[in-house]
């Protein structure tokens, strides 16, 4: 059966010496045939869904332990993130122990505290999933790219960023940074389909192609940020993404490692099975 | 294709003459064949798809007449709630557009207030779908079960419910209350598996099988509760199920006639179509 180790997939991994030039995002690593793609995406169905219920067992049953995880999806607009999110989560997860956030521009409330203020109230708790759509990251790239705040302000964010990545995962989350990394063509015919189909017309803004007239200017924010924010408590994966099936695949498998590495087990009964059984058969 | 139609649907709604007793818990009504169940399950899926799509549309649009939906589920321990959070909201809508919520013992703060009180933050906002797993029909259930509150106020609350409900749906909200009724029987089989599965320990509770003892009482109080707060526009629904997958069909049938009835359509462009093909091909 074709699918993407978990090995394939965390050569996908941002290190030091990363250049997001070098990567194709018509690629398929991992892959070859072009069905493969299709039987790829179920493979670690069943065993996600069984993490994500152990850990969620956990968390309730106040295992300390237990542990949770972040999935931060940061990329352009029409790479995929909300098909990661329907996809990905929504098919394999049971919704009870998973929390999504969508970040948009911040109220005038969040922009008066420090720029990390507003994600704290959703980050997981233990045996829960929270998945950021877009993130702190934001804050260095769009920011960064229309210079809204000043370049020292900037400079200061990405160890703003590490520190608090790090402290997070301190404390038993295992954090997974995905940039689904598109093409400038790809996003083109994307953008063209939201215009012109009506049913996709509520998904456009036109400020989406302002955005994409600061492409290059974009993936260099993209390189900075993500080079100098790749720790290996909280690595960035940069997934080729103009076969978005092949993108949501890669992120199954590291979700599957992220909760494989927990290492929760079923919780133990806190009843006598035994004083249950006879309870029921008398009941 | 097998089917459960909106109108068979419709005949499972409680009406002033409902008796919980005339419902078997293992009938299928609108089924007949022992795999028909399979295939109807998905016949409504990309309707569900499209149209809770649609409703999220709206809602970013800022359409103050989007609507939304409320689905409530009350059942017996085992009955399957949580299954259709996974299995019908989980697997066909978009998790963006979508607020689940369960309701355990409420908190000394929440029970300081009055019982309504800490339902209304999770109420459906306009373009979304809220879900709650339990609800302030406890109040008037295991409250009236057990004695937790007095006679009177538990006869006020049945008022205080309707014109609740009612209140939320003049404000344009579809509310859906779902009773999944499964045997006695079929209760013992689940609660079997759940004491002695290592995987299921975790749902089960010892407290379980005191509720399971007070099976009549429990029964008589969903008799009474649903006859005296089935509106027209919040109606109940007995849905038999021992056939988790029948029940689950029959949700997702509700579920599409909830948002056809909201009579939504995608929203109009909010920039020129043709002025912004032109950028693109710019850009």
């Amino acid at each position: 059966m074709p699918k993407v180790s978990v090995s394939e997939a965390q050569e996908l991994r941002v290190g030091p010496n990363f250049q997001l030039d070098d990567v194709d995002p018509k690629a398929t690593p991992g892959l070859v045939g072009s069905d493969d793609v299709d039987k790829a995406f179920h493979v670690y169905d069943d065993d996600l869904d069984e993490l994500q219920e152990m850990l969620y067992a956990n968390g309730r049953a106040d295992n300390e332990q237990a542990g949770s995880v972040l999935l931060v999806l940061q990329g352009m607009d029409t790479s995929g993130k909300g098909g990661i999110v329907r996809h990905v989560i929504g098919e394999t997860m049971d919704l009870q122990g998973v929390h999504v956030k969508a970040f948009g521009r911040p109220t005038e409330e969040e922009a008066a505290h420090d720029f990390l203020w507003r994600f704290e109230p959703h980050l997981p708790k233990p045996g829960q999933i929270a998945v950021f759509d877009r993130s702190h990251y934001e804050d260095v790239l769009v920011q960064r790219v229309k210079q809204m705040a000043p370049p020292e302000e900037i400079e200061r964010r990405y160890g703003a960023i590490v520190d608090f990545e790090t402290e997070l995962a301190a404390r038993g989350t295992k954090i997974i940074k995905v940039m689904p990394h598109i093409s400038r063509d790809y996003q083109a015919e994307n953008l063209r389909k939201r215009i012109t189909n009506p049913k996709k017309h509520w998904k456009y803004n036109p400020g989406d192609i302002d955005d994409r007239k600061l492409w290059s200017q974009y993936m260099a924010a993209y390189q900075i940020a993500m080079t100098r924010t790749s720790t290996d408590v909280a690595p960035w994966y940069c997934i080729p993404s103009d076969n978005k099936k092949y993108c949501r695949t890669v992120v199954k498998t590291l979700l599957y490692d992220a909760l494989k590495s927990l290492g929760n087990e079923w919780p133990a009964p806190d009843f006598d099975p035994d004083v249950e059984l006879a309870r029921l058969a008398q009941s």
